[in-house]
C-alpha cells in the first residue's frame, strides 16, 4: 500500500476497486468447495475444479482464436510468474530480452534478475524497422535477443492497444531472429467498445505464449494467472515452478466461474472501467493545460499523461503530494529512464468516481502553477 | 492423486488424513476476512494480517531459540520454494550442493533444476567424518559445496531426528566450507513426546535458513510457508520471488492463527499422529517377517522399513498393489539410487487406522510369500 493520509487521492494504485472484487461469490465458493470436496480441496493436488478451470481456460484460447494444437495450459501465479519462468528458459547472462518503452515496470524488475541486456522499442511508435534494427544491433553486439516482453492490449502503462498489422509484424521477426514472444494480457477483457485480437492469435508458428490473470477481473489477491503455449514450453516451465501451485485458491476461482456468472460480472466491470475513463478524460479535457497530452483510452486501467519537459518530475510529484494527488512519475516504467521523461500514469481503477475528478483537478492545478511559474 | 480403486489401501500419500484439515475454520476466517477488512485482503499487498502473521512467526522463531539479530521472515510458497530460493542464490552450474541420502524427492527435484553436482552423506549415519570427507572430495574436483539441505525431524522419508551433537556439527563444517544451510522443518510440529531443537538454534554464526510450512499443520492446499533466517539472504530471496507472494491465502492463516486457538489444534495433531504411528507400528510388528527393519517413530508422518537385498523392489511393488496396499519405493528418495534400495516408506499420515494395519498387513504377507518363495 502507498503511504497515504486524510484526504491523499491516490492515481498511482494499478488496483481493482474494492466494488470490483467480488468477495462475496469467492466467500462462497471456498464453503462450496469446503462443503463438496472435504479435504480434497485442501491436498496438495487440490480439487477436481483444477481440470476444469484448465478445460474452461483452452476453451477461452480458442474462443479467441489463440489455441494450436500441441498447446497446452500452465496455472501460474499471476501473469508475472509466467514471464520469470520464460526469462529462465530463454535468458542467460549473454542474451538480451526486447520490452516496450515505457512498460510494466515489474517486468523490468524479473528481466533485470536473468540479464543486463534489456533492449526496448518505443511502445506506441509501431515501427517494424526499428524493432528489426534493435534485433539486428544487438545480435552483432554478441547478444542475441531470445525474448520479446510485449502488453499488447490497454498496456500497463500507457493504455495502447497495439494495431493488429504490428502484432503481426512481431510474430514476423520473432520467426526471423529466433526469439520468442511473450504476450502480456493482463488487461485484455477489459474492453469498451470490442475485444481485441491476441498476438498469439496472429501466431502460427509456436513462437508465443500467452499470458493471463484473474488479478484485475477477481483479484489480485489470489495470485491465479495462466500461460498458454507450446506444451513443450509449459511443460518445461512446470518443472522450473517449484511452488507446487495454489490448490486452494485454484479450486475457488474454478467455483467462481462455474456457478457465479463470471460473463456478467465482466460485463460489469467493463461498463464500471468505461465509465470511469470516461469520467477521467473529461476531468483531463477540464483541468489539464492545452502542453499536456493523452490517448483517449480504449479499455484498462490507465492514462500515461505527457507533459511539457520544462516541468520538473521530481518537483511536480512532492507538489502533487502536497496538494494531495499522487500519480506514478514515467520514469519508472523504463529500464533505462532519463531522469525525466515528462510523462506520467495516472490510474483510473481504484478511487471513487468523485477522487478521480478531484484528483485530476488537483493535479492539473499543480502542472498550470509550475508552467506559470517556471 | 494416486491412481486408485475400490480397496487400494494407499500407504504412499504424504497427506494430511481429511480431517486433520481444519476446513471449518478456514472458512471462517476467509468470511471474516472478507467481511473485516473488505476489499483489501484481496488486493496485491494483501491484509494487515499479513504483518501479524510475520510476527507471530518471529516470536514462534525466538521460542524456539532460533532467531538472530539481523533476521527476517519471507513468506513463502511452502518449505520448497524457500530452497528453490536459495538454489537459485547458492548454486550455479559448478558449485554443488550435499543432501542426505535417502532424502525428501522434491528437494531432489529442485537442486537438479540447478546443479548436476548433488553430493549425499547418509541420513542415519550421523558420521562428521563422512560428511567432512564428502566436503573435501567435492571441492577438491572443483566443485565446492555451497549448500548443505537437511531434513533435521522426523525427516522424510526415514522419520529420523538429528542429534542435537551432528545438528552442532553441521554447522561447524558449513562454517569450515564455506557453506549455507537450509534447514527443512516441514514435520517439525508434530513431535510426539517433545519438541527437538532447531539446526538453527545451534547457529550463532547465520548460516543457516529454517524453512517452515503450514502443509503439515493446517492444510498442504493453502501453500503457505516461511524461510527465517538472515535479513541480507531473505531480502535477496525476495527478489527472486516474483510471483508477488500470496496475500489472500497468507491473510487466511493469520485469521485461523489469532481467532480459532492454533495451539489446541497442534496439540490434536500431535495426538492423533502419535497414534497412527502406534498403529502403524503394532502392524509392522505384528505382521512383518523378522528380516525386516523400522525405527520407532517419534514424530512426523512415515515409517522407513528396510527388507531383505532378496526381494526385488519392482516386483515387490507390482505384488503389493495387485493385494490392494501402496507405497512408495526406497529409490525414489536417492538422487542417485541404485536399482533397488531395499527400503521403501510407509506414511501413516493418511489413510484410516483401521487402512492403516490392513495396508501394513497385505504388505508384510507379500514380503513373507516373497521371501519364502525366492
Amino acid at each position: 500500500m502507498q503511504p497515504s493520509y486524510d484526504g491523499l487521492i491516490n492515481l498511482a494504485k494499478g488496483y481493482p476497486f474494492p466494488e470490483a472484487i467480488p468477495s462475496d461469490a469467492l466467500t462462497q465458493a471456498m464453503k462450496r468447495l469446503s462443503e463438496v470436496e472435504g479435504d480434497v480441496a485442501f491436498q496438495y493436488d487440490g480439487s477436481p475444479a483444477t481440470e476444469y478451470l484448465k478445460d474452461w481456460l483452452k476453451a477461452e484460447m480458442m474462443r479467441r482464436n489463440s489455441w494450436r494444437t500441441g498447446d497446452d495450459i500452465l496455472l501460474t501465479s499471476g501473469a508475472l510468474q509466467g514471464l520469470d519462468l520464460l526469462c529462465r528458459i530463454f535468458l542467460d547472462e549473454r542474451s538480451a530480452v526486447l520490452i516496450q518503452a515505457p512498460t510494466y515496470m515489474e517486468a523490468i524488475e524479473v528481466c533485470r534478475n536473468y540479464t543486463d541486456h534489456i533492449v526496448t522499442f518505443d511502445t506506441v511508435a509501431e515501427d517494424a524497422n526499428a524493432v528489426e534494427r534493435e534485433l539486428r544491433l544487438t545480435e552483432a553486439n554478441g547478444h542475441p535477443v531470445r525474448l520479446i516482453y510485449v502488453g499488447t492490449s490497454f498496456q500497463n502503462p500507457t493504455g495502447y492497444v497495439m494495431s493488429p498489422e504490428f502484432r503481426r509484424d512481431l510474430v514476423a521477426l520473432a520467426e526471423k531472429y529466433d526469439a520468442f514472444i511473450a504476450e502480456d494480457g493482463a488487461y485484455d477483457q477489459l474492453w469498451f467498445e470490442e475485444p481485441p485480437p491476441l498476438l498469439k492469435s496472429f501466431d502460427s508458428l509456436g513462437r508465443t505464449m500467452y499470458l493471463g490473470t484473474f488479478s484485475k477481473t477477481l483479484a489480485p489477491g489470489l495470485r491465479v494467472g495462466w500461460a498458454c503455449g507450446s506444451s513443450v514450453l509449459t511443460d518445461l516451465m512446470g518443472r522450473f515452478k517449484k511452488d507446487l501451485g495454489n490448490p486452494l485458491v485454484t479450486g475457488m476461482v474454478s467455483y467462481v466461474i462455474q456457478f457465479h456468472n463470471y460473463d456478467a460480472h465482466l460485463q460489469q466491470l467493463r461498463a464500471a472501467y468505461r465509465r470511469r475513463a470516461a469520467l477521467m478524460e473529461f476531468a483531463l479535457v477540464e483541468w489539464m493545460p492545452p502542453e499536456c497530452q493523452w490517448l483517449p483510452s480504449q479499455g484498462g486501467y490507465y492514462h500515461w499523461l505527457s507533459y511539457p519537459a520544462v516541468v520538473d518530475g521530481e518537483r511536480l510529484r512532492a507538489r502533487s503530494y502536497d496538494q494531495g494527488v499522487n500519480f506514478l512519475p514515467g520514469r519508472h516504467f523504463y529500464p533505462h529512464a532519463p531522469r525525466d521523461v515528462s510523462a506520467l500514469r495516472v490510474s483510473f481503477s481504484y478511487e471513487s468516481e468523485r477522487n478521480l475528478v478531484e484528483g485530476v483537478k488537483r493535479l492539473g492545478n499543480v502542472i498550470r502553477e509550475m508552467l506559470a511559474g517556471s
